[in-house]
């Protein structure tokens, strides 16, 4: 039966979301992911977090490590991207409030770059390659993404998702991070620092044949979903997955594609619990953080 | 200057969205959403609420019923579909929480009706029709559709929007009346019966001519969006606008354009207030109502 | 098996689209519709196309046209926008290829309208309001959508789909005619003219219960899409259906619906044939259209 | 002044595309794409091709195969994912024509995997691993992805566009390599062999400092678009860039970003020759393909 929902002054935001499971559409998709979420924590499932789409500029960087501080996810697999601009936040630089209808022309003679509708100045990713210079110019050998990550969170001052991992040992996998500014610096400095794409698969498969049982939570489909989908085809399958995405099914790639096609390559389990949210990640995500923050 | 987004537990909605105004994407749109619908309900701005989208099936009508108990809208203007499906609910038929992957011609065959993942009896529409029926048959010459709509409010025992609109004498305008389930039966039951599409016309026309600063509140596009945006053609054009819209620019539709397309036609000022959150509204639309009910 | 797809220099549009029938996706889906729309022509099928979206307006006429013209189409739904559109055509008026990113307040004052990258200046709906004042004026009493679309197409000098419409006496049902700058004139110069949209729904249902075998091909969705499902809800449903929408089913509303959803509701056969092609109509209608041209 | 599209039977797919450059939307856009892609072959500009989404499963492979052959693509720029599926139909393996409303965990009981609407069985993989596994391990050092995929064209007995690329020295980037089923056989197969992105991103960069002109045609985004357009960050920028996406500009994401925002970055020059298509590109892809096979 739908709920009719209720709303009130002064309501929380895990109580919102309570309500939201008894509606339909995405409002209770995004009740149930909660509630899936909440299930996987209290089971202690081993929980991946994958994070595509330009979360840091857009203000998530807390939340991303309040997931890693809380216990929320056991391994994170993010972009290039998004570590770089971690890197620039927690060196101090900031992303501004800028808008998507800006001249860009303008905006690139002013060295300043846009992602929608945030703006970040060039200097920042000059301060990004000084302060990764050093550490890439120290490494020698062979390095999977994570260990360039946690080399990053040991030197990082400020608060950080990079520093949390590093400190509680969660990798960070970032299969695409020579596909990012720092990538280009990994190039430049990384003259006896080899960073190596099958120690990354290699981690990764290990993680999916351990005993726990073990879940995914999705954020923006790309690599970070695609590699840690296909890491399970080798093992038994994810008991639990949770996708937010603004894609779509019918256009037959693999950020839209619904969890039940995850099944058909067993990389679900087939009576895996999913949830998928078709909506902006930038407003799902605070809410189920909200509510696990509180349930949990 | 981007806000690291900061959630807490026990954090109230008002609270979330406060902080979701400094982030970016729709997160930052929603924010600014509210506090632009904020400012309408403080400056006694008169303000139409259009309601397109499958909002009563999905749960939504103590929310649209509060928005006109509360002074939040002073005109509503809906499909012939969400009446149809309010006064369903108003005489105790209730939506089921169903899968958007059943069988449908198996849900056909028991005469259950699917909308995505929300399901409906045939019986509830059977019981639609006896009630309307009457109040069709007694009612004689042309009629605007609010004018229809306040005659099934008055009749309503339930808590409804109708009703409410009723008491409150808020027009509820249906420019598509006759394109819904209730529409069949004004054709078979309202033999003496005109619904006048002019009368509404003429209506919304007078509504948009008076002297109050006017906005106008947009859910899920369609002909609500548009019947309420042209009949501002003739006036001065809106001071505000709010849409909320899973619709995309690109393919060049109505339900999808941007609010900056209306100044072209001078629906809109030129110095309206505006904000689009792309966002399904059975999670927008929630969080909106949260932080008036706290905030005004 | 998908067939490797083989272009070659100087292909027809309609060996193309043999090629896509045996691909993936959406190119898969409009070889699909190309096919049972051929049936459908070739079988005598009674066809309600149903056209929403600014067609008219991004150069579709002479398509739509055609459709009449050629037996493609036995009854037209639209809206009044397209119909506005078409008759500013028709009097030599011209939409203008703009641009998307035009300043709308400047284009505003310049009585420039935008429809996304479409250009229209406001002398052409002043040069419509000329056209349709003395035809609304001299119209008495009760009318359908379609008569007083023939009453127009009966004064156009030009080729259009309304004088064709009108010449074969097929009805072009416009249930939001009123939803559109003609509905503005309406309201102010048909005194003695009264739009019945009860007469369109009883017209409607009407051809629904004819004896032939009927199809439904659905461009854009919105109350075309609708009105012309819903009409079938008294009767035995459609034999076929084709749809072709750039919304997505997720979001829950009937634009974005998928045909099996129509299944459930009894506006298809269970075993109707159907197909959807996710695309851009400015694209996927005139390749149906040269498919049709050929093959029938 | 947008012209009525006028299609003929028989009209060949560039006659259509030259119709559709003169309307509006995304039809205007698709023929804007073919006439700066004559442009760039005619002038001799350099073209970077990036392909993401499953377009080697839906059936492009042979078009790919065409770019490279005719000029068209002077660097391919791909997923991990499309490399293992393009040898897979070169092994002869094929995929099928499936269902996207299959039952996904009775097709993961039959081994059969889908992606979408197509269905390839588990042993096309084992004849991919077992004729990768003797290439991965017959190789010692450090490669770039375009160095080991030339190594896979050598092998290759059938058409592809990997054997196209070994004959022609095409490098084929594909910086996802590892995140693919050929990236596991990579770490299974591949004990001596060592896949660098790092010496991609030098190759990258190298091909950005050339004299000549350079453009880049965009399907899909993801890591291929990102890879791609940072290369230039060092550089002076493109030329030219089309881009062809189902992704929308508002979620904030670099797939569904504007060209112009790459303009902010100076990832393209300020007067850099842009069109984007928002359309499944398999029906845009063979349009395209079409149009330069018979125009250049």
């Amino acid at each position: 039966m739908i709920r009719e929902i209720e709303v009130k002054s002064g309501m929380k935001v895990s109580e919102l979301v309570d309500q939201l499971s008894a509606t339909a559409f995405n409002a209770r998709r995004l009740g149930e992911a909660c509630r899936i979420y909440r299930e996987m924590v209290e089971s202690d499932v081993f929980i991946f977090f994958t994070l595509a789409g330009a979360m840091i500029p857009a203000g998530m960087r807390r939340i991303v490590d309040g997931f890693l501080k809380n216990g929320f996810a056991n391994a994170l697999v993010t972009t290039g991207a998004n570590v770089t601009h971690e890197i620039a936040e927690a060196l101090g630089y900031r992303h501004k409030m800028g808008r998507e209808d800006a001249d860009d022309a303008e905006l690139g003679r002013k060295s300043i770059n846009r992602i929608y509708d945030v703006f970040i100045e060039n200097e920042a990713f000059e301060g990004v390659e000084q302060f990764v210079a050093g550490i890439f110019q120290d490494l020698d050998g062979e390095f999977a993404s994570y260990e360039i990550l946690w080399e990053i969170g040991k030197k990082i001052g400020a608060d950080s998702f990079l520093k949390t991992a590093y400190r509680k040992r969660i990798p960070v996998f970032c299969p695409t991070l020579h596909d990012s500014v720092i990538g280009l610096h990994l190039f430049v400095y990384g003259q006896r620092l080899r960073y190596s794409p099958q120690k990354d698969v290699k981690s990764m498969v290990d993680l999916c044949f351990q005993e726990n049982r073990m879940g995914v939570f999705i954020v923006g489909g790309g690599v970070p979903k695609n590699f840690t989908l296909q890491a399970m085809l080798l093992s038994k399958g994810f008991d639990y997955a949770i996708q937010i995405t603004t894609d779509s099914p019918q256009w037959g790639g693999l950020s839209g594609a619904t969890l039940d096609e995850a099944k058909s390559w067993c990389k679900l389990k087939e009576n895996a619990k999913t949830a998928t949210v078709y909506c902006d990640a930038t407003i799902a995500l605070p809410m189920i953080y909200g509510y696990l923050l509180e349930n949990v």
